[in-house]
This record gives C-alpha cells, structure tokens and sequence, in this order.
C-alpha cells in the first residue's frame, strides 16, 4: 500500500522479479478493493502469490509512534513484518513510511542477541561497481562498538550479496587530523586494527569522495551523515542531470550531437538511475525487511525485490549471526597475537 | 608555497585576479628563490607586488601542531595571516595545508568576541546559483548556539558575496521523524524559530538533496557532517563525469555526437568544475583568510583570489560584528513579542 505509486506500481515490480526469479512466491498484504483490481490484470504474479486484506494502512506521513499506535497487529505494513517473525515469508519489502517500517520491524522482530541498534544499508553505485554503505538513517549517533557492528553486518552483506568472500571495510572520516571530537570514530578504528575479524578486511579511515570511488565494499558511519551523504549524492546526481539536459537542449548543434549519441545517453541515464540499486536492507533483526525508495517505478520495485531475494537465498540472517558469533568469542583470545598473526589487518589508507 | 602546484600556479592565479580587480595589490609570502623567478615572468603582477622571504614553508602534511610549532612567526603561512592581523593586507589567501591554516589563524588572529569557534564556509554551485555550507571541517561537533553563530556569520557571508539582503538559512536535518538524538540542530532551530534575527530569514530543516536544489542560501551543519557532504559531492560530480566520458567515448555514433554537442559538454563541464567556484572561507576571527582548494589550477586560484577581494570589498568582518551586536542584544528584548512580530519567521520546510 506505500511508496508514492501505490499497489499498481508494486505488483509491477513484483511480477517483473517473478520472471527474474520464477522460484518466488509472494504474500501480499493490503486493502482487498485497491489490489484485487491490480492483481486481476497481472495473471502470472497472481498464480504465485496468496493475498491477506488488511484494513488499515500506514500513510507516508504518519509518524513511527502514530504508525504503531494506529497499525500494529492490523496494518499491511505489520502484517508483512510478522510473516517474517512467523517464518511464513523468508523476508519483506515495503515502500512504505521508512520510520513507520524500522519502528514497526523493531518491535515485531527485535534486534538480535548481541546488537544494541539495528541499521539501514543502502547500496551505493561507484565506479567500481557497487559497495554497502551503513547506517543511513535508522539511527542517529553511534557508539564505536556499535560502528563495529554496523562493519560486521555490513561485511555479511557484502558477502550475501556481492558473493566476496572477504569484504574491504572502511570506516567514514573527514580528512583534518587532530580534530578534536568524533572519538567514536577513532576508537572503534582502532579496534577494527588491534582485533581482525575474519569475515572482513578492515582498510581504515575513508572520506566522502570514496563513496564514489568504491574504494572499499563496506562503508561504516552513524545514521545522521550516512543520511546526509545519501542524500547529497542523489542531490548532486540529479543537479548535474539536470545541467546535462539543459546543456543539451541549448543549441541546434548539442541537439542533433544528442541524436547521434542517444544510445550513450540512455546507457548513462541507466548508470545514473537510482532506479537500478533500490532497496535500504534493515540489519540486526531477526529477519530480513528491505525498504524500497517511495518514488521507485516497477523496476526500481523489483530491483529492490531482487535485493531481498538475494538476501533470502543467501542467507544473510545465518551470516551475521555466524559473524557475531566468532566476534564475540573471539574477544577473549586477542591478547593472543600468535593465532591471529594471519590475518593482521591493512594499514590504515590515512 | 602551498597548494599541489606551488607558487607556479598560484602566481598565475594572482595574475588573472589582478586582471579583473586591477584596484588590488598583493603581499607575497614565500622562499626566494623558487618564488623570485616564477615572479619575474608575471610583470604586471609584478608591479603591484610586495615580497616577503620566508626560510620556512609548512608542508601539506605536517600536522597543524607540527605546523604551528615549526612555522610560527617565520612560515610564509604565518607571516601571511600576520599581515591580516597587523592591517598590511585586508585579507590573506593560501592552498596550503587546510588544518594547519586553520591552527595558524586562530593562534594569531583570535576567534571574535562572543564566538566561540570558528567554521570554514564553502560556496556551493546550486541549480539556483550559489549557496554557502558551514562548518565544512573547522571543527566536529557543535552546540546550539555555534550552530547559530554560523547561521549568523553564513548570513552576513552571503550578504557579502551574493548581495542578498536577509539571505536565507537552513539547518542540515535528516527527513526521519521521531529519531534520537541531534538534539542540537532542534534545539538551534527552536531558538532561531522564537527568536528571529534580522539579518537572515530562518527557513527550518533542510536535507541532503536540498544542498544540491539550492533550496536556501545559507546551510548550517556541524563540521563533521559538512565535510562530507561536501567530499561525498565532490566525488559524485566525478564519478558521473567519469561514466559520461566513458559513454562518449565508447561508441563511434558517440563519438560524433559528442563533436556535434561539444560546446555544449565545454558549458557543462564548466558548470561542474570545482575550480569555478574555489575558496573556503574561515568565518569568526578576526581577520579574514581563504583557503584555496590545493588541487585548484591558475583560474581557480583566481576564484579563490575573486572571493577574497569580494569579502575585503563588501566589509564582511563588519557585517558579521554589526549582526553579533544585534544578535546578543537582542537576546535580552526577545520575550516583547510585540517588537518581534513583523519579522515572524517562516514555517519550517518539514
């Protein structure tokens, strides 16, 4: 029932990541007069999927607590959630109200033994390829264990979903040395080096324009300048799209150099399209909740099904959990240098 | 002596600004003997110059203490920040080390009365034009009331630059409601919302993709996140710059439409150019220093040199005294709501 489209956008976007995936089966929650309509005319999706009415839905501008107040244990949005919790579904997308969703994921799934906060990761187009880029929001201000949760998280998603073995993990900084504050920052960098985690390369500290240049898979900062840099990199590609376009439409000469060059165009309107990597993966749950971008088309949707069906496939859930599971064992044995001589991390890049 | 380049480029620079301000004379601070021949080719920079040899240069990755230590009263940094405090120069301009500039500034020219810390401020190409964005990495962190030092001292900035009269501010938020924490930019926007000021029309919470829309003239964060908002979009205009290259370049209709179109791709080129729009101003000490981008070449050392003469030209020092003075008297006049009515702030943008 969310996003700025609606179902008819959704069940789109479900059925494109059917045929991409003919192995799914979905569950859809939502209000019978509203899907049923859209369902009707999407045959193949329908022959896969089982439909619940649910009759509240969040609104986009409900707040988390109003959500909760208004939907738990009735609205769509909840009940997607609990299919989860239930094991009905392995994993649930909503392109619904982001608060409403993490509020509501948070109380019906907890965060997983361990993880004090749970964090949204979003993947990020470089010019490598693509990296994970955690926390973007859920929260605001972290601790330096919880940044190391967020590297060990985000590393196991890496895994899931980029298939490396050992993912590089960088933690976000800004340039000045000897600036005081941000202590959270250094501390938990200097533990990423003093005790290796073995699912993941820890390369020290990264700064904004990394983000770009995927100098590393994972990127670690707390949810307030994650969101910011998220948001000023989408800001920043649509201003100079923008530029492009008017650039292009000024004379008769850059017209007709754009007809020649269509094809290229279409080709960097598909890079820059933050259509292709939709989907914000909820981590520390026990179950998997992925968020897909409110404006995302049918093809953003299944971009972001496409996400949570790798998460699903891969087993994410087991991953993390696997990784915490050596990190928070292997606390005790640090001291002993001579056992994880092997895999002594990197140099700090700065 | 600073910058990627050296003193190469930046007397070029100084030329192309002399140019344009022929009303302007410089100070040159550096070593003989690299700066005297390089000096001798510029005539007519030349003649509107004084230099000064200085045996020491700070190098660009000294660290500020190292810097201060060692450069102290004899580095052509200091001794061109020294010429501000003595009312030599109106205003000093550098592209060495950012963090070392910084140390070396508040060490010899003091923060001003009533500010606390001082910010860097960068100009921000926008689809509306320019805006400014402080702290950009003076310092991590800042309070309430240094958030709205910086909206006062942005605001006098942009008065001074873009000629704007009530210049419009906004603080940097994250879009999620109801999360914890960040309570300073709430508390800040609070009080700029009970109390306006005279010289800067308050706006509310603005969010990464607004930096980009140019949605105010002036936008206010804490260091930390200000740099990397900056960096992350930096980074982003290089990265798409990057896939537009390899677009035009792939295929041979490509190839042609790329000649067709190519003034159009020169304008836009420069519109993204971060040359264009060079110089980091420090805001709240007494003196006035610019920082200039060490990568920038002869035309942005110019930018960076253009900033300087409009900030000297437009009093910017006394503007932001004069807006202090109004500021800190009025804190007293404030609960008269009466006084106050005609300049009710607007709504906040969410």
């Amino acid at each position: 029932m969310g996003g700025d489209h609606g179902p008819e956008v959704i069940l789109a976007g479900a059925q494109i990541a059917l045929e991409r995936h003919p192995e799914m089966r979905f569950i859809l929650f939502g209000q019978e007069d509203v899907v049923r309509p859209v369902l009707a005319r999407l045959p193949k999706l329908a022959a896969r999927s089982v439909f619940h009415h649910c009759p509240v839905s969040v609104r986009m501008d409900d707040k988390p607590s109003q959500a909760l107040r208004q939907g738990r244990h009735k609205s769509s949005m909840w009940k997607a959630i609990e299919a989860v919790k239930t094991g009905e579904a392995d994993v649930a997308v909503s392109a619904g109200n982001t608060g409403a969703l993490m509020a509501m994921a948070k109380f019906c799934l907890r965060t997983m033994a361990n993880i004090e906060r749970p964090a949204i990761a979003a993947i990020w187009p470089t010019l490598r390829g693509e990296s994970i880029v955690l926390d973007v929001g859920a929260t605001i201000g972290a601790d330096s264990q919880q940044l190391i949760d967020f590297s060990v998280m985000g590393a196991a998603m890496a895994r899931a979903l980029f298939h490396i073995e050992r993912p590089t993990v960088g933690l976000l900084n800004i340039g000045v040395e000897e600036v005081k504050g941000q202590d959270e920052v250094k501390e938990a960098g200097r533990l990423l080096k003093e005790t290796p985690i073995a699912g993941l390369d820890y390369r020290g500290f990264v700064e904004g324009t990394d983000l770009g240049k995927g100098t590393v898979d994972v990127v670690v900062t707390e949810g307030f300048t994650g969101n910011i840099a998220l948001k000023t990199a989408e800001g920043t590609a649509k201003q100079i799209a923008s530029y492009l376009r008017a650039a292009m439409t000024r004379t008769w000469m850059a017209k007709i150099g754009y007809l020649f060059a269509k094809s290229a165009f279409d080709r960097l309107r598909d890079k820059m399209d933050p259509n292709k990597v939709n989907g914000g993966v909820f981590l520390g749950l026990n179950g998997v909740v992925i968020k897909s971008h409110g404006s995302a088309d049918a093809e953003g949707t299944a971009a972001a099904i496409d996400v949570a069906h790798a998460m699903a496939a891969n087993g994410l859930l087991a991953k993390i959990e696997a990784d915490f599971g050596q990190v928070y064992t292997q606390v005790a044995p640090v001291t002993d240098a001579g056992e994880l001589e092997a895999s002594e991390p990197k140099e700090a890049l700065q």
